[in-house]
């Protein structure tokens, strides 16, 4: 029995954290998909130096020293993280086959646009893959979105393979959900369907207008347990304005991020009612945030799906789960520790199941979902100072 | 026979050209450099626009979003100037096992230095591999540098490995000089002695000054075979306080760049010579140049050897090459064109050749060179659609 281990990590636009996943596969050449045998997993706190500097990069400009510096620091800063992950769950880095490094997306805009008199689509995240597999003597695959963009995709959501691969369901459709600080769901049809029925995109706002009310109103850093949004009603007006941004309608594939739905955007349609209690602001936030996903599951999902497995920091929000439960009576709420796979774990996990794809050059993209021309191999691999041949 | 081709893709800091070469080499499993049967060659214009938005990057701060559509932007340059240059040439893309690509250099440097609590060193090539893999369906191999200064070396130079694989003399020691932005030289011991024994640094400006001072005297983007240069003679107090750059007298392993020679330095040292000629401006930098690179020759390079190799386009100017004769009287000067390699084609071919050696997993970086604690294997590898395995 061949067992091939992986490290996922993945820094995500909340920058609350950076997140680290081993998953242990079990590899088996005649199956389509490696046993899922195990994840450790780790949440560490994101250096407050390098998360200033990642603030000042999103919202203002900087000389491209400061760009490349930080490019680097960010990346010490995961090696860092990784080390500390290994040592506290007692992991020899020597038996993993490779690391999944997300990197930090500071900017993610995958519809054409001209520049410099090219039409182009962009994404970037930060992060210097070969500099992470010669800090760590491992190899790493980094930049993953980038490829998919390339052939016309979003290059987001990337989830939709791990999704599939790990949650499907013999007879019945499922949903998957998960809410970062964008959230972003997965409809998968019954494994006796082919996946180009697999449909995965971004609905909207996950934690990062709540979070952004939170930090703007109470000075915490998020609503914790959905306390702040309970102690408000919802305000049909304020809601209504809300839903009138054009991403809501838009049809998949589609994705978002921090350029679109930002506090910025809140404040000034906020202006139209000066009366509204920071309260009331946080249940309204937290109702768009449930009205948006629950919406997109009712017009993209097949009727016959009653099982809806969620993950990512938005499950710590009582209020926000409420509000989903009343907005999809229809469907049974789990979180996707129900299926052994914790919730706060499973981006990381899913970067760990990329970089298993991309080391054996397998397609990490399913072009339905995101919209590319063709699979493709996800990412660039960097190959550490260990893998040297000699002539 | 075996044969394998790799195109190398070189855009320099003067901004003055895409350098593209196609390289064939003929890989004997038993041999340790591969035969290196032909190359095409051609310098594409660098499309204006994506000049102009590397310049404000280089001098001014942008933000976010700008950084990252240029760096999509001139991927894109990029891939247009590898099309035209197949066709052009009648290359068969299908042929290419990989394609070499430097990147731009927006930032570079490799000393260590503080940036958010991190003791880092830094290099930085705009240009995304992934993306180039993807627009041009063939592997990309980019971020040649980020890994050797992650192992603590200047990045640089990298030509050591190309000029010992095609340049080393059985018997007598050989130099190998390379003036492009920036000058750099190789010192290859006879091919008897082992490659730790191989030195090669930078020796400071190159074709920088020269440049940036006809262009601001005579509105000219260089001195066209160093006619102006030639009509003016060498200012002895401009020139000794010009040799008083500490770079000059900095012990190897060293490399630099336009961060640390450009014209607002010269000018600096210009104010106190006021009646000095733009002529003779031109002279004394184009003295200057020969000195610093004849002054590194003959305090590093061993007594016996007597040939030179001469690449890149200082190769153009007659004045620059006509002092070099008087301070390496010793010397025989030649163009690598004697030895078969086209003295324009050099860098680009270079890159195919590290292309390669990555492609095999053999080490690019060359230690006692770069100062770099281990031999690695240089940058990331991107696999286009073309390499998608069904499990």
């Amino acid at each position: 029995m061949q067992i091939e281990r992986y490290i996922g990590i993945m820094t995500g636009t909340s920058l609350d954290g950076i997140d680290l996943a081993l998953v242990s596969f079990h590899i088996d050449p005649a199956a389509t998909v490696p046993d899922l045998l195990g994840i450790q997993h780790l949440t560490l706190p994101y250096p407050p130096a390098i998360v200033q500097s990642l603030e000042q990069l999103l919202t203002t400009p900087v000389n491209v020293q400061t760009f490349a510096d930080l490019h680097i620091a960010y990346t010490y800063a995961v090696a860092d993280a990784c080390k500390q992950f290994c040592e506290q769950e007692d992991i020899d880095l020597l038996t993993i086959t490779a690391i999944g490094f997300h990197g930090q997306t500071v900017w993610h805009n995958p519809y054409p646009h001209q520049f410099a008199g090219y039409s182009i689509r962009t994404t970037l995240q930060l992060g210097s893959g070969s500099t992470l597999a010669n800090l760590l003597h491992r190899p790493v695959i980094s930049d993953f979105r980038s490829a998919d963009v390339a052939l016309g995709g979003q290059g987001a959501p990337l989830v939709a393979l791990f999704d599939a691969a790990y949650f499907r369901d013999a007879h019945y459709p499922v949903v998957m959900l998960n809410i970062g600080g964008i959230a972003n769901v997965t409809i998968l049809p019954p494994a006796s369907l082919p996946s180009v029925y697999i449909r995965a995109f971004d609905t909207g706002p996950g934690n990062v207008l709540i979070n952004a009310a939170a930090q703007h109103f109470f000075q915490q850093p998020y609503d914790a347990d959905g306390q702040l949004a309970a102690q408000g009603t919802v305000h049909p007006e304020f809601l209504h304005a809300l839903q009138q941004h054009p991403f809501f309608m838009q049809p998949p594939p589609k994705s978002t991020g921090r350029e679109t739905f930002h506090w910025g955007w809140v404040e000034n349609i906020l202006r139209k009612f000066p009366d509204i209690s920071p309260y009331d602001v946080l249940a309204t936030l937290t109702y768009l945030t449930a009205w948006s996903i629950a919406d997109h599951i009712q017009r993209f999902a097949p009727e016959t799906a009653q099982q809806l497995f969620i993950s990512g920091g938005g499950l710590h929000n009582t209020t926000l789960l409420e509000y989903l439960r009343q907005l999809l009576p229809n469907y049974h709420l789990f979180s996707t520790a129900d299926k052994g796979i914790d919730p706060d774990a499973k981006e990381a996990a899913c970067f760990a199941y990329l970089a298993y794809r991309t080391w054996h050059h397998l397609a990490g993209n399913l072009p339905p979902v995101t919209g590319a021309l063709l699979p493709t191999i996800l990412g660039t691999i960097a190959l550490p100072p260990e893998f040297v041949k000699t002539p």
